[in-house]
């Protein structure tokens, strides 16, 4: 059976400030609508204040633990030269994006992402404002 | 030359508390008996206290330098709102777990992964108790 | 029409301690030259103090905002096991390593990298003096 590839994409609303989005459904469901069986999906996340990652999507860790690793590592409401520059209040979302990374491949067989019975994909919105998002699933594998 | 794909695992021991595994020669032997001879291994670790990554494999790093970095950055004796919530003790393992990410590709040629001489390929486990661990291999490319 | 993949690099000098480079016109360029319309370039940077990664990239991030981050997760000049035991001056360039991550990728259609207006692809050379690097661009989908 020869490989293909389909480049799809996923698109939703945000609301910023370390914004955490459980997006496996969305991510499976275009495996599903793709008929790929076996294979893995390339997910890239557009904008440079978003984030792609795993997480036991509960809401002490998504809605706390995680921001506060966050705003030790690079709180929101401290000067950075990025703000001073472009007279923007997102330095903090672009530093944590850098760091967390947009990109993620996550493998599927008999059509079903292989992921732990408590780990979900998700999208982390940094920026400071509501915005609408987009997110490329390219799948890669067998029909 | 057609492309083609196999999704493989490997399986081993982890003590958890930040325990660093080389994986490098056990995603070499996937590669091996795989018979694939230019492509990439997408690696993914099943479960969301878990991390991949590279390093310099070398005792002070592995073993101290980098759990000092992550003890920093979300200290395993804290109070978290996950632990709180489930009555659980690893809250900084998930919060590790979904900055490090648990997705790494790998291009090898040759059969041999490309790799530097002292990069080596490493399974995170930021768990707080020892446990068994699954990544999964898949292997993408020519034979 | 059948998959393909073609594994090619880029090579370039840096002058470390965070040294930024925008390397998205490079990685482009290895696209335009292997004739691919549609699929992902995966990119793997070779060695254990190296970054990969997006940002947006303007001087106030580049030069400061990140760099400080990093100073504050893994600070240059303090002690490490790494250093003491080897006689070197690295061993944040090697957390910093680990935890950013050296693998990336990145999807393109019609040819051209999916990125945001704002968003362009990074390396990141941790280490502590100037270096060659290079980077493995294999590109996989569809001439």
């Amino acid at each position: 059976m020869a490989i293909d590839l389909e480049t799809r994409h996923i698109e939703f609303s945000t609301k910023g400030r370390t914004h955490i989005i459980d997006i496996t459904d969305m991510v499976q469901n275009e495996i599903n609508e793709s008929g790929f069986t076996e294979g893995q999906a390339t997910l890239f996340a557009i904008g440079s204040t978003t984030g792609l990652s795993t997480i036991e999507f509960e809401p002490g860790l998504v809605h706390t633990d995680i921001a506060a690793m966050f705003n030790k590592l690079a709180p929101y409401d401290v000067p950075y030269v990025h703000n001073d520059t472009w007279g923007d209040d997102n330095g903090a979302s672009h530093i944590r994006s850098t760091l967390q990374g947009s990109s993620l491949v996550v493998p599927f067989v008999d059509s079903n992402l292989i992921l732990g019975t408590w780990q979900q994909i998700i999208f982390l919105d940094f920026d400071t404002r509501a915005r609408s998002r987009k997110v490329v699933v390219q799948i890669l594998g067998k029909r």
